[in-house]
């Protein structure tokens, strides 16, 4: 679909022609934006020049922060004002955030007083947290309203919200207190009034919260949109489902690249010096630990010096410890992220269930792994230590892949950071030092 | 909250006081839902006992298959039948679909006609199809009524949809054509026809669709709910975005731990016999994978017994190598997943982008390691071989990180699926063959 959309804007802005452009008419703005995004930014600004104001704030919303502000920049102040008008207010101020604050403050001040205000409480919110990704188009009316006189409201500002099946209600005191489904409404006789439509279990946030946490509750409670408040149980705005859908993505792609040591905006279109810049300092952290690795061999260096083999049989000892943390960790982790796991007193239950299984998966596997080596090497004590080593590596590793996120989040820090590169190196360091020291003790059957 | 709720049902269940049970009334069904699975399975029908059937269908959409059917299995038919009378056929289809083929075939029969047809069609769907994940109540109007005829309409069907805000529109062929927003309806003169205030531009799926791709669609195009129509246009049903919520986590659960080699049903709670039967297959795959390093290792035992130093170095080629390459593989498997990377013309501009990032890096991090060697172990050749050795290793690593997620996809499998597992394999075995032959090729400098 966006080839063909691609096609005629390349013979546009390559032959000129330019009767029957009705690209805005026929297509979704979501497709418009990615074909924008694919072409070189003085084509991207020249088809921008054949959109109107309203087409222009339609596409945008969809584009990515350096494309808006490109397209931003190289329009007038009122021409940007007017393009904002037909913007909802959460994505202005995606957009504002991103502008120098020399031309932030010129749009502000030229803007009307109100709108102005809002924006700017706006910008004041972290922009990960719930007041930073909250909008203000929505429809909040008093309890005494009757069904008609509510209806009347709707349409009147209907056309200017985001969401309009459910209406917001707030008593004398401002203060929000319920919600009303526009299905009710409909149905409802003329003169009924809001109060006797409204369902008071009322699930909302505050503008500090996080919006990880936010996702969470549109998800579990299965809303369109959540209502923010402040202390005074004022309503401050809406945070709608399609952001919630992004923040999830955005939390997910940032769970699976901390975990391995990814800066959380590296994504495969990122420039090479920026990718070289945020990878090399977890990669020399890795380096770090790599050292503590080797310094741990380097321990038993005269071991392997007499019995060489067991440097042959290291990488299976760190392989299998690394990957089988890697389970553990991953279930973990999504666990965490997706609320099923907390620290309480049930806790100690799962550490024994890790304990059991890693008990379980390393004999098999270090049982199975000894006889293949007692076979290939003719000494059962190299098998009887690659089948202890490997249970208790195992072991540790599925004890690791647990405690490592669980620690993280205690000291506050994000679980899946890094915990990938401190995973390995605790496996390979209880791994080799339980191997080769196992080798150091029976090293008289092994010579 | 929910601890408050759980109190409460505990103080019943152990002393049963039961005035002022109104646990529906003050909660939210999910709320409620979550404390349920918390308690014993006893405990949990005893509290089910005391809800009537449209309570009993609030809850149980919001509970796991296993409760589920455990509760619709300690009901009668047709009290099972009044239960699902008050849910959406999609959470009816879900449940169906757990349950005996005898229990089931039973339930159907003794629906009504209509009903049971409905739900055979939906049973017949992949479910993890859009089909298998649409659900039957939509508002669907002809496109010649009026806005007062429609309004009528809505009035009457509204409370038994999931969606209200957008109205689905067909032909007189039953063709869907368009939609319109129940915004525009509200504020439209009385005799206007609905297909004056239709938009045209539809974003549909069919139920063949993979539910990956449906999510993809209602978060590109910011939908709240996306239309399912067969080959002759005649619509089926409708995505609600609270699915594709759900669709949208189960598949970033899948990616993370198929990426570990875990079964993406596991889950933190799972049972230690089904982690054990779960895990233990691709941990004897990883196994297989850690001979083949150490048969590679073996090639150079030789080397090794002349220089044991160079066992003690190999951990850090091992480690940096794979966590180079677990870097790149996240980056790319989320770029998949977000749809940011497909095989095209200019694919091969991003495999010279990790080719360069792999070689900056990798002489970086080579050459910091190679000095400190130097100085630990006085002898530059020892240096100069972990310099090449890492560079090469880091190079290659950041190859099959992007290499490796991308042929599963063109072999159509799961990009995700067990591919660090592949990875690490990948860079243990060229890492230590580069290492251990270079030093070999060296050797008469390293004695």
């Amino acid at each position: 679909m966006t080839e063909k959309i691609k096609e005629e804007m390349l013979q546009f802005i390559n032959e000129g022609i330019s009767d029957n452009i009705s690209w805005m008419e026929d297509n979704h703005p979501a497709d418009i934006a990615e074909v924008l995004s694919e072409l070189k930014p003085e084509n991207m600004l020249e088809i921008i020049s054949l959109l109107d104001n309203q087409e222009i704030a339609q596409v945008i919303e969809h584009l990515d922060q350096e494309l808006q502000k490109e397209i931003i920049t190289s329009k007038e102040i009122d021409e940007i004002i007017d393009i904002f008008s037909y913007m909802s207010k959460d994505n202005i101020t995606d957009i504002l955030g991103n502008l120098s604050v020399d031309l932030r403050e010129k749009l502000l001040n030229q803007m009307k007083h109100g709108e102005a205000q809002i924006l700017r409480n706006l910008l004041g919110y972290e922009i990960d947290s719930a007041g930073g990704i909250m909008t203000t188009e929505y429809i909040l009316l008093k309890e005494t309203l009757t069904k008609k006189e509510a209806l009347e409201k709707i349409k009147e500002i209907g056309p200017r919200t985001e969401v309009i099946d459910i209406i917001y209600i707030n008593n004398d005191k401002k203060e929000l207190v319920g919600t009303v489904d526009l299905r009710d409404i409909l149905s409802a006789p003329d003169d009924t009034i809001l109060a006797e439509l409204m369902d008071e279990n009322l699930i909302y946030v505050t503008p500090e919260m996080d919006q990880e946490k936010v996702a969470y509750l549109v998800a579990k409670y299965d809303l369109t949109a959540i209502p923010v408040i402040n202390k005074n149980k004022v309503m401050l705005g809406i945070i709608t489902v399609d952001d919630v859908i992004d923040v999830i993505e955005e939390e997910n792609t940032e769970d699976m690249l901390r975990m391995a040591g990814v800066h959380e905006e590296e994504s495969i279109d990122s420039p090479l010096k920026k990718s070289v810049i945020r990878r090399l300092p977890w990669l020399f952290i890795n380096l770090f630990t790599a050292f503590l690795v080797s310094m741990t061999v380097s321990l038993f260096e005269e071991v392997i010096q007499q019995v060489v083999v067991l440097a042959v049989m290291m990488p299976i000892v760190a392989m299998m410890g690394g990957n089988a943390g890697n389970q553990t960790l991953s279930v973990v982790i999504r666990g965490i992220a997706l609320g099923e796991l907390t620290l309480n007193k049930e806790s100690w239950k799962l550490i024994i269930k890790q304990i059991v299984l890693g008990l379980i998966n390393g004999a098999v596997l270090g049982l199975f792994t000894g006889i293949v080596l007692y076979f290939v090497y003719g000494n059962p004590y190299l098998g009887l230590i690659i089948f202890l080593a490997m249970t208790v590596n195992i072991l540790i590793a599925g004890l690791f892949g647990f405690l490592i996120p669980l620690g993280l989040k205690v000291l506050g820090v994000d679980p899946a950071m890094a915990s990938a590169i401190f995973l390995t190196t605790a496996t390979d360091i209880f791994g080799f030092f339980v191997f080769l020291w196992l080798a150091k003790v029976f090293i008289n059957y092994l010579v």
